[in-house]
């Protein structure tokens, strides 16, 4: 399998190693980790479906917790871990290649302070989608992983307070907050990111904390891109970029 | 009771009779109207708790349908009815004096194609917020008129397919999404309103289609003021504003 190796979006001291064939970070994976509130105290994060580890490289540079991520394609996983020790993050991330359907025997419950996940979603028109790699049909659809089991998983291994973060389509909002109060995840802050001035927006980051208070807040919003298809300063800052 | 005339911000040809010991039109009733899907063919919309009929008598230079507006305060009815006069829009605005509970015998069933609401608000804060106008308190408290309460009315009134669409504050966007969905209400369009770049939304517009398939629009957000505290071109297209 062709292998490349890249600099994360804006950032000259984490590199990560993508195969075109399997699947490259995206923005979403970049937009996560900078999005969610990570608390000084916290001390253990876990990333599921972290494939080849943008989130947890991310997280670990803003965080002294505990990162795991959890992966259950090889190739990905395989990437992951060789990302880690690119960037000798060894002693901070902990890369696991397992189910996360088996997250009760894997991980300790409660325990918890922010969980991260960047699902698959397609939700209303999964027949028209269909990829002929394994890997990107794996990542892309919720067959293997529904919302449904990212919010059940995180209610069991969030802490009390606990965070869970997801990146997502807007259009999947109602489903979103509706299964994160059913799961005693309640929403607290939104941001929708604007491909550009004048369009729906077309990412979703939205975080809940368990047994939290109602009461949401929609974020200022950020576009991607200005008139002149360069990157807005929001949207630089956002993403923690040098220079 | 003192009474003012006013025009309907931007209308040179909508006037409305207000009171400032009673309540006054807000921006919140101006963005409603111009903010719902009005299809050409509606013929029935009804505006629960109308206040003095700012919503009804923009809707009825956007519609031929006819508008019925609810109230249940004397003194708004009064003002509402005298609104429609001063505008003459007798034959198109029908304001009811009367309690909206009691929907089952006023309005016929599944017969509407719209319907608006400006509900109150303050959901998690009510013992902190007394006023001593008990107009006001009515106005802005929901022990009237909760969201549930809007939710099943609108199940009701409204024909297959048929709109509802809320003006409420950003807090409340998770209740009513969940509201909306136990009532077969389906969130499909939301519009973020921010008083100015930087901050939070403070507004938020929605609307829900009576058994429509799920997949929400956020749309263009829209800022209140620009920089030199004036009102922004987009605010005055939304508010399609004179001028």
């Amino acid at each position: 399998m062709k292998e490349e190796i890249h600099y994360l979006l804006g950032k000259e001291n984490l590199k990560i190693i993508q195969s075109p064939d399997c699947f490259s970070f995206s923005l979403d994976s970049m937009l996560l980790p900078n999005f969610v509130t990570v608390n000084l105290r916290a001390k253990k994060i876990l990333d599921i479906g972290c494939g080849n580890a943008p989130i947890p490289l991310i997280l670990s540079e803003r965080s002294k917790a505990q990162i795991i991520g959890v992966e259950i394609q090889k190739d990905a996983y395989d990437m992951a871990r060789r990302s880690v020790t690119l960037n000798q993050k060894e002693k901070q991330i902990h890369i696991v290649h397992d189910d996360i359907h088996h997250y009760a025997t894997l991980f300790d419950h409660e325990e918890y302070d922010i969980i991260t996940c960047n699902p698959p979603y397609f939700p209303y028109q999964t027949s028209s989608i269909v990829n002929v790699k394994q890997q990107k049909t794996i990542a892309r659809h919720d067959k293997m992983l529904k919302l449904e089991d990212i919010m059940k998983i995180s209610r069991k291994l969030l802490r009390n307070n606990g965070i869970l973060a997801l990146v997502q389509r807007p259009e999947r909002f109602v489903d979103i907050v509706t299964l994160m109060r059913k799961s005693n995840i309640e929403p607290k802050r939104v941001l929708f990111i604007y491909p550009k001035k004048g369009k729906e927006a077309n990412i979703l980051l939205i975080e809940g904390m368990k047994n939290g208070k109602p009461g949401l807040k929609i974020l200022d919003p950020i576009y991607v891109h200005d008139e002149n298809r360069e990157y807005t300063s929001e949207i630089k800052k956002l993403l923690r970029m040098n220079g």
